[in-house]
């Protein structure tokens, strides 16, 4: 509660809008003596921060995180860590064509009919922009989890255009802009998102989650189960659509003996012949990767003309200009790890509460 | 928190095991004055219980509930109300074979590692027997809810079997034992689990859960969004593995221009053009429909010999016997219903409290 | 939320009205494989339940226990307990007379105006019979904290009648009706309460709880404080007016050097050489014994005649008789203690979380 | 959860140390459309802020405060509010010489027992320096109340020195520098407060809140009943150590006669003819005034030495030199009145969304 947090014992609660003095996140729960610097946080923030390629909007936020409190001589002291980052490009102007339009996809009609206010400077609160908070915190909660938990994303589609799994390649992850563990797709969705891009469209995306490293018995029974947390952590990405844990939809064409994963022994300790569960049972860790997908809309923000209306409820059309992303997908890549590693920790800390 | 409790004003926290005594919940925040008897809520179970068709298990519970507070004079207090089953037909010496077996695709596994414990009679907290709790406070919820807001609620796919969307007629859902909209879909799936069940096998299915007459409005910003709160409630719900929202994972093959709802006037009212979204933008409703998708895997306990652990780390197998659903989706239809109600009524309050 | 749960980790939600079918709790949280059985709740209970000597309700509850979940062969599994005490002796018509009355210093006239309900049999929820699943809840705390841990309590004043803590001896708590632990004073009180009773009056009453054995680390910064959740904790008893830690009031009155508790070290560990704190420093346990006292008011049923309102907003007068304490502090030292407890197992566990 | 948060609807989460760049808090659960400036913060922060007058700590902190989010256009949105406060006079030298040594009193050697953490600059975050950040929550919460509900505090006691309440003027509490109702108790107290200052030593104090307007029916039952609030909400105030509700400890004296309040019609509406109580029954407010006091005990950093041990172990004596309140309870007025204020809005959200 009451809504603008999340978490239980790794709690996250973020303040601020797109186009407000600044953004930022308060982390209470963190245990004490942890190795923690604004270093830490930047090298997350850098990952998903605006304009370092073509293929994600040209805004210019350097999202320079601050350290407010919760950190004592380089470690964390156990009391809430406290983070700031300065928003530095918030042209407002950019706005107030659409100032009293609602963007079709976006926000814009639900909040002005939940709220009365229109805060059309970029869509407010409701602007992909608080994703950055959850990066930062994202990277606090990696620290909880230690080195021995990894959490890793990839883009695995673009529109029809899948990777080919076999193709898998971790290391290539950060070599295209895409995040995209397979070189050729990567190629491939260059060409085909400057085509999306010039044509002032978007497109639409699927990422993939990996946690490895996660130990047998985090989740809850019945209904904080880890999997549910993750369905609710990703599908609170903007723009999120769907969400899939191991087989996912697949499993519903599987029989039975397809689909439930044996189990045997592996030199000596014991180990899954498959992960269609995607390492939860019962909503409870086995050992096994979490393995996470989710399907991200495309971006609302086109250059297309669109039936609307105005908040004095006329009809209208629209064409939103600004500075946007063409697959908002690329980005939801290190905020998706950042939710899973949160969501990790969390149960983590429960589990240390009841069973530790 | 701690896991066994879902929602924040209308709260629901349940408790019992498979074979023990009782199962139950406790709902906090029901306003008063809500017409309420023990008829309401055996309505709904009714629809949930099992041994109603040779297509779910044959174990015998009438499932009858019992109201033991929180209403005086057939009215409700506004103080908890405590609903009690008992269980009836406990037959746990079917479990004696598998008392120290982990069954996969279940939580025996990962039950025993997070607590210590094997609790073989049916799985104990992790069956999914606790579902017929949550049926009995999505009833209570649906009065919350009021008359103008109905959660329905199909079975739209078993196995590659999907229904024909054209066909759907929400009168067919009580005329076949599958919550089928589509009675040519209904008459082949008959065919197609009577084989599968003497098969001893099993097999996956997907759920489509429909709320409408929602208010715009419903849903937090951020992370209490009214679509992440249903993901997590629907992926609460034992063998789920997907959630969609609206076009759900087709979206992430869509342009910006195919997937934005656009709005217009119908009748002098704000009206959208099409569904895409589901009925939620930013997480809060618009007054659309709320559509929501799950994928439900198949049932883990089947006749096939199948390669295990025992409880203390030797290699075996197993074939589980006892009384189960050849398609546990099927009796997922009302525990979905339920859970969106569960979750509407939670988001009507908090909307109530913070805009009303 | 919403208000009828206690605890964040050791979870305790409770239901069920004074002359309802029955009243019970469901805690969530409790570690697994702790002993616990009906008896250990039930020796809590025996403790507070009514009718046990002429200074006490005559409503005959024998508040036998059931266990309903969460034991399984004798250990607790990790999941909810659910505990349920079924009402026996409701007679409900010893409430006609006041039916349409407002019994003042009773909850009566808020929860008329709050829900537009006139519970009228005992008081319904507000009733202080709720006060039995607490001390049942209780019961488990105690086994959550461990055998080193002790939570006591003791009657310390009746109406102006304070003990003389000189003569203070915790083995003489069970051998008065009162809970005393200085034997002249509850001879004294029994003379007393007896005039008051035959009077048809009642009396208010301190009680002092006691937790020693509590390590040094628990409660958490700011508002989860140690002596502000304890403080919440026994203020949430029915008739309590008023709480102190340590010094308490008298405090108020100390200077700087009087009221600081000294630090040196006793056989080589750290030790105070006082306990004005009450064994909190900045809202976490310092080691030292855990001193709380609070302040209970007399019982309102009296039999004297007072004024008051009816339902429907005549003046009136009324007059209790049904069967009352005389002195309602009596039964509330259990109640203290166990509420003590669930506070301190709820920390326990917060510790273990973040700093275990 | 997890300790640093008050509130479930108007819900304040707080951050900050005492020496680290700033401190903050983000309120979330505002109703939006509330006319807001920084001017509404600034002027209670202005009462509780150091270093207006000789009898408080002599540090200087303008305690600016910079609203970040949630408000747009002189309104609240809905969204949170993030408010921070920047510090500016952290001399951290002036605890070189405590470094090592923990001050009788304060939190110092449980913090350190906790986290394993010595933050010495001025308590860190146990701190009353945070106590600004909720006196700025407590400015917004009076927003939500709304200017029918009046919260208003009173210091009424130093250390033996208390008022006398036939001379309570509301209007006098802000022409002395001590919040003191009682013009004639002001005047002796700030000879009595200069004699202990100039002893190096300090004092302790109570301190009375009154809430008026407050409507029938804000608190739920058993567990979260506003009294039960109020206190957990004063008792996490720094230094307090007793908490009273209406006639609070002097209930215990009472008889049943004496105590109940009678309730009757004046001018044909409800109305009690005393208020022991203090404004609850059964923890739910009845339409009087809201009456609670706390006790406040003396600053624990004073010039006498006093005897203590190290971080490492060892015995030695400490004299805390910096810049303190003589009498910590004068600024602890304002910050009981924020606390109470939050309290109510919280409460008043939680009505609306189940009664409203």
């Amino acid at each position: 509660m009451t809504g603008n947090s999340f978490g239980h014992l790794f709690k996250v609660g973020t303040f601020g809008e797109s186009h407000g003095p600044a953004i930022g996140c308060v982390i209470d729960g963190v245990p004490p003596g942890i190795a923690l610097c604004e270093g830490d946080i930047q090298a997350d923030l850098d990952r998903r921060k605006p304009g370092q390629s073509r293929f994600t909007t040209q805004r210019r936020e350097p999202d320079v995180v601050q350290i407010l409190s919760g950190v004592f001589e380089g470690r964390t002291t156990g009391t809430p860590i406290g983070l700031l980052i300065v928003n530095q490009d918030q042209r407002s102007k950019d706005y107030g064509d659409i100032k009293d339009k609602f963007r079709p996809g976006h926000a814009d009609y639900t909040y002005f009919k939940k709220y009365g206010v229109r805060d059309y400077r970029g869509g407010g609160r409701s602007s992909a922009r608080e994703t950055a908070t959850r990066v930062a915190a994202g990277a606090v909660a990696r620290k909880v989890l230690g080195g021995g938990i990894a959490v890793r994303g990839a883009l695995i589609a673009v529109g029809d255009n899948a990777i080919d799994r076999a193709r898998w390649n971790w290391d290539e992850i950060d070599k295209n802009p895409f995040f995209c563990p397979d070189p050729r797709a990567a190629e491939q969705w260059a060409t085909y998102l400057d085509a999306i891009r010039k044509d002032g469209s978007s497109i639409g995306a699927v990422v993939e989650i990996i946690a490895s490293g996660v130990p047998a018995g985090l989740g809850a029974p019945v209904f904080d189960r880890l999997d549910a947390d993750i369905a609710k952590a990703l599908m609170s990405i903007p723009a999120v659509k769907g969400i899939e844990i191991g087989a996912g939809f697949a499993a519903a064409a599987l029989r039975g003996e397809e689909n439930a994963d044996e189990i045997h022994l592996e030199n000596g300790t014991p180990a899954f012949l498959s992960n269609n569960a995607g390492g939860t049972l019962g909503g409870i860790s086995s050992g096994q990767d979490i393995v996470a997908r989710f399907a991200v809309k495309p971006t609302s923000s086109i250059l297309k003309p669109r039936q609307t209306l105005t908040t004095g409820g006329r009809e209208t059309t629209i064409v939103t200009k600004g500075r946007h992303d063409p697959c908002v997908g690329i980005r939801a890549v290190p905020v998706g790890e950042a939710m899973v590693a949160i969501t990790l920790a969390d149960h983590l800390l429960r589990h240390k509460a009841q069973c530790g």
